[in-house]
């Protein structure tokens, strides 16, 4: 039997999560008191927060035997929240993070989502930030908060609202891999039969890599509209045509890029890849919308053009219907 | 059937839920976006984290028929949190809240909770205070949780480190009264037997009233130290005594005095009313220590006394198991 929740008090649980924490430098007041203390250079603070729900965000063990670990539960929470920081142009300086507990989770499951927690900050490159605070209580399933906060280094936030006629929509980290990912998990297909390719889109979906450093050097580069992808590139693209009363309009070229890594997938499993580049979240790349004049920063491919209009998103001037996306299917 | 969040798209649960949030003030991005962003004018953010769990932290309804409706549990959810700001002697600048909700959660009552929220918000004193967040998921219980950001206006914050031989221990609120209001949902006694006083306690169970004046007060009057009670006078008190390494001995007469309002609950359920101001959490009154020469702000009262020696509580210099408190029990 392995040690579980219900087996420890409060303080030894967290007296076996702490020691596996980042320490947040932006700490003016750490964890231990009522509250922390934040230090927010500029006189703002950019905040956000987003939860993962077991068996609706995660699926603890799935039919074909692939269990989520309590890492990937971990780097999902921090990478989902890191990734809204970043979507504002800003720099992650730290999470709070509140678990609701099962008295059955194994100890062991909830030390490796510390683990996971570190990792992400640490390997998506979120220097400096860290865990300044929390929460710790019980329940029937799994339910894991963070808020996390970051700051603008002085820069202006990156809205939705900016984009204008005649600016290019461009693309940094992937789309719909983690889409792709899911499907697989899906499928109820045995993990032990899948290729390294398909196994990377099924990393995609436990630990997805948003691209931490675009958010910043976008907002410095000048990016007008900027917002990241969870919920698919029409969806989200949508979001910002409606803020910024413009049409936006994907170049099918791009789109196809996009999809060539999850051909395989697509193939194994009877489904457009096309699809899930279209209509999956959770890659938690950043869409911007940059002026014309404007050499995109590294990170960034053009993946479309904005034009005056009625708020609406276009695939190549069509409706995304007309070539087979249903979003109600999503 | 009432109308339930199955019945409703996201969207058209938030368009139901945002009219009823109040505003924070110091939004320099609001609600809409991938993240907000919050003014901390004096170049630091207060902030933390609290859940609240379905039949852990509230019981939806009780076999004696009595109700926690969505507005206590918003009401209870911002109280708790904005006491935590309180105890650093911050002011609290926003909230951002995660809904986890069953599909059949009625829409009523979560629009029940926003109004809690803002009510809390507003009749607690919390000015300028507003929701600038939030996240909406699925789950198959409850789950509430907030984050509080707040600003301290250019003073220290007050920690639970800085008590003294010396010094004064002073309360701020009450105590025990949660904890009575509980025993008696938890008695089964039929709601329409009791008394003006005792449905008070109950009240104070479900909308705790935290002296959100008292933290900034006691804060410029030089407080030294100073935290919210959640668990009661004894544990909360040893977390001074531990973080100040110094002794704290609470005076018999001035704890009589807080056990006072409870007695007929006490007698009532056959329980001692002593035990609720020793045990019971949840009331958020404000545990400071002041130096002897301070003369309390007016929310105040004297209860204790500190005095060098291993960190510890007492009661009239004796140890609260002498006078039958059981801290297993709580």
């Amino acid at each position: 039997m392995p040690l579980t929740v219900r087996d420890l008090s409060e303080s030894a649980l967290l007296e076996r999560i702490f020691p596996r924490l980042a320490r947040a430098e932006a700490a003016v007041v750490g964890r231990g008191d009522d509250a922390a203390v934040l230090a927010a250079p500029d006189g703002r603070t950019v905040i956000s927060i987003d939860t993962l729900v077991q068996d609706k965000d995660f699926r603890l063990l799935r039919e074909n035997g692939f269990a989520t670990t309590g890492y990937d539960v971990g780097w999902k929470c921090a990478a989902q929240n890191l990734s809204d920081i970043n979507a504002m142009g800003a720099r992650a300086t730290s999470l709070l993070v509140s678990l609701t507990l099962p008295g059955e989770t194994p100890v062991e499951w909830v030390e490796a989502l510390a683990d996971g927690l570190t990792d992400a900050i640490e390997q998506l490159g979120a220097t400096g930030c860290g865990v300044i605070g929390g929460d710790l209580g019980g329940g029937t399933e799994i339910v894991v908060t963070a808020a996390v906060t970051g700051t603008l280094e002085g820069r202006a936030p990156v809205l939705r609202s900016g984009a204008r006629p005649g600016d290019v929509v461009a693309l940094a980290g992937t789309a719909g891999r983690a889409a792709a990912g899911l499907a697989l998990l899906e499928s109820g297909t045995d993990i032990e039969d899948l290729g390294e390719e398909e196994l990377g889109l099924i990393a995609t979906q436990c630990r997805p890599e948003p691209p931490l450093e675009a958010g910043p050097e976008a907002a410095r580069a000048g990016a007008r509209a900027m917002l990241d992808i969870s919920d698919g590139l029409i969806r989200d693209a949508g979001r910002i045509a409606t803020a910024s009363s413009v049409a936006i309009d994907f170049d099918p070229e791009a789109l196809s890029e996009l999809a060539r890594p999850l051909r395989t997938a697509g193939r194994l499993l009877g489904k457009s890849p096309l699809e899930w580049v279209l209509g999956g979240g959770e890659d938690h790349g950043l869409l911007a919308v940059f002026g014309p004049e404007i050499t995109l920063p590294p990170r960034f491919t053009a993946v479309g053009s904005v034009s005056a209009g009625t708020p609406r998103v276009t695939v190549g001037s069509q409706a995304p219907a007309s070539i087979g996306w249903d979003h109600f299917a999503h």
